[in-house]
């Protein structure tokens, strides 16, 4: 059951239209990007997945590595290796280690109808730094205000955990390390205060105890997080049985903060629901979708560098319309619309 | 290479010296106390492991459960439920969900010379609402000025994460909530600002990318925490290849703070060693115990509900003394004296 209007223009953004940011290496994905406007314009602050040209043979990865003159370093594996180990798209192991087949960095494309995008020829941000040298992914953009804070995935080997950066004229940009430690990714802020506090929604992944559930924190000031509290978890034998993650900033309503999240089954099929939350106490979910508000139905969602997703951490809102980015099988940046009205009537 | 003097008494505190808290229940487990003064006496905040007696055939586990008038339930399961798995003394799972074989509470013991110990005849705190149904554990207490705050692992079906509470008198607690969010614990505070912040060392423990590795963290208030950075992780062939952990408040010294801290290899060989800190920059080791300054060797330490262990979460600092508190064998509570000089001789 899709309630959303997808754009005919879909995909908006492929991976060529993308240049890479190093000669020899080749932009394999665009995924989820962040979603805002500033300057009278829609931008996109996309996830850019490259790597080097691939061998035949040979596993390649680049990673951080800001002694060299590029900033960034190749890691070479031989196929016939029996120390590496591959059979998932995303990542590999090797001698027991874990890494990821791609390096991500966040690029902007702006539009002014919201449909047509330009893309930046050169990254907007790269990882810097010792928690970021696999790189960084996944960034909701929330307006408070007139600054706009970043909350992305911060990668390493020592975790994925979520950090934060500020910016008033995507020029300059303030850094505030990170403020969730790993396992965790999916944080969102509220774009106003809850209760004299600073509010996000953040996804931990727990193994043993636990899992993949949406949690709640509060901050005084946006860098220092606490008042942690689960929100929902995935439910068994639904579309949401494995992982649930926030989308963007939940948008205020009458009834709550509706919440846009992404939920996947066990066979890793990653589809799109909400819910409402309490005004005054947002961990408290008071309706939620049965069944999902979208699914991947097109071509360019079932098939691509992993199938079977759509998934939104970006959207924009006029009104009651909401225009929801959002990434297709990991290769690919679409738009779609729908209204706060219409989600609400399905939530039970 | 041990270099510590156990004392002559120990075990200090066994199950036997602990009344249950319910009628029908047993203390499987005196476990790792919290160590601070208070009124002049030293006084232990141990974690108490209990559980009903068992009964053939049946494998019974108590959760909290506000709604009932003891405030806690008792699952039941059947030993020949093939949804049931059992393989490890702490933990076992029914139809996929994870358990703990026991429920801990925090209770307090106290003594005139630190090393005789009387119990007290109830818990001191309890598991409490939504993210502590399965109890609490492994508190460290930091006293900073006149107030006492305790960090404790907070367990429930949606993880295990870091709580803390607050007191002066030892009778009435402030409640701050989670802190550090699953999966998250063996959380110290610093007893002195670092950098104008508070400070404090955890432990998460993310799969896949990353590891039970030691981080650091800081707030402006105890609460919210913030500027996360990893501080050290296991060492591959070494003693401490697994898992590490913090133990209680690093004790400042000229040269550094000293951080006892835990490791675990991978045959779950719990041994204890140091980690020297940059004063200003305690994420830096300046320093680290190539040997475990502590194994488990005795009978004590050897044998119990899960044995090869020493763990620490308590000290007490007099000069350069220090006398560790410690769990053996998850069993029974013990004590050791070395001196500040004599561990960092060993740091390497």
């Amino acid at each position: 059951m899709d309630l959303v209007e997808r754009f005919p223009a879909n995909p908006l953004l492929s991976p060529r239209d993308v240049p890479p940011s190093r000669p020899g290496w080749v932009v394999e994905c665009l995924l989820n990007p962040g979603a805002f406007r500033f300057g009278g314009r829609t931008c996109l602050l996309m996830r850019v997945a490259e790597r080097p040209v691939q061998e035949e043979g040979w596993l390649s990865t680049p990673v951080v590595d800001e002694t060299t003159p590029d900033g960034t370093r190749v890691l070479r594996f031989r196929k016939d290796d029996p120390k590496l180990a591959y059979n998932d798209p995303r990542v590999f192991h090797y001698d027991g280690a874990m890494y990821l087949t791609t390096l991500s960095h966040l690029r902007l494309a702006t539009s002014d109808d919201g449909v047509k995008f330009r893309c930046d020829g050169k990254p907007l941000l790269e990882g810097r730094g010792p928690l970021e040298t696999f790189g960084i992914e996944d960034c909701r953009v929330t307006q408070i205000g007139a600054d706009y804070h970043l909350t992305y995935t911060a990668v390493s080997a020592d975790g994925h955990g979520v950090s934060l950066k500020s910016t008033r004229d995507w020029k300059g940009f303030e850094d505030h390390g990170m403020v969730l430690p790993p396992p965790n990714k999916d944080c969102t802020l509220f774009d106003s205060k809850v209760g004299g506090n600073y509010a996000c929604l953040h996804r931990p992944s727990p193994s043993g105890l636990g899992g993949s559930f949406i949690w709640y924190a509060e901050s005084p000031d946006l860098v220092h997080w606490g008042g942690h509290r689960c929100v929902a978890r995935p439910r068994p034998g639904m579309w949401d049985s494995s992982r649930i993650g926030a989308g963007a900033a939940p948008i205020k309503t009458g009834r709550g903060w509706l919440c846009l999240y992404h939920g996947a089954d066990g066979k890793n099929r990653y589809c799109l629901g909400a819910m409402l939350l309490d005004l005054a106490e947002p961990w408290k979910v008071l309706a939620r979708s049965v069944e999902p508000f979208m699914e991947p139905v097109t071509d360019y969602e079932r098939k691509g560098f992993f199938g079977e997703v759509v998934f939104t951490n970006g959207h924009v809102v006029d009104g009651e319309t909401v225009t929801i980015y959002f990434g297709a099988s990991d290769t690919v940046i679409c738009g779609c619309r729908t209204s706060v009205p219409q989600i609400l009537s399905t939530l039970a």
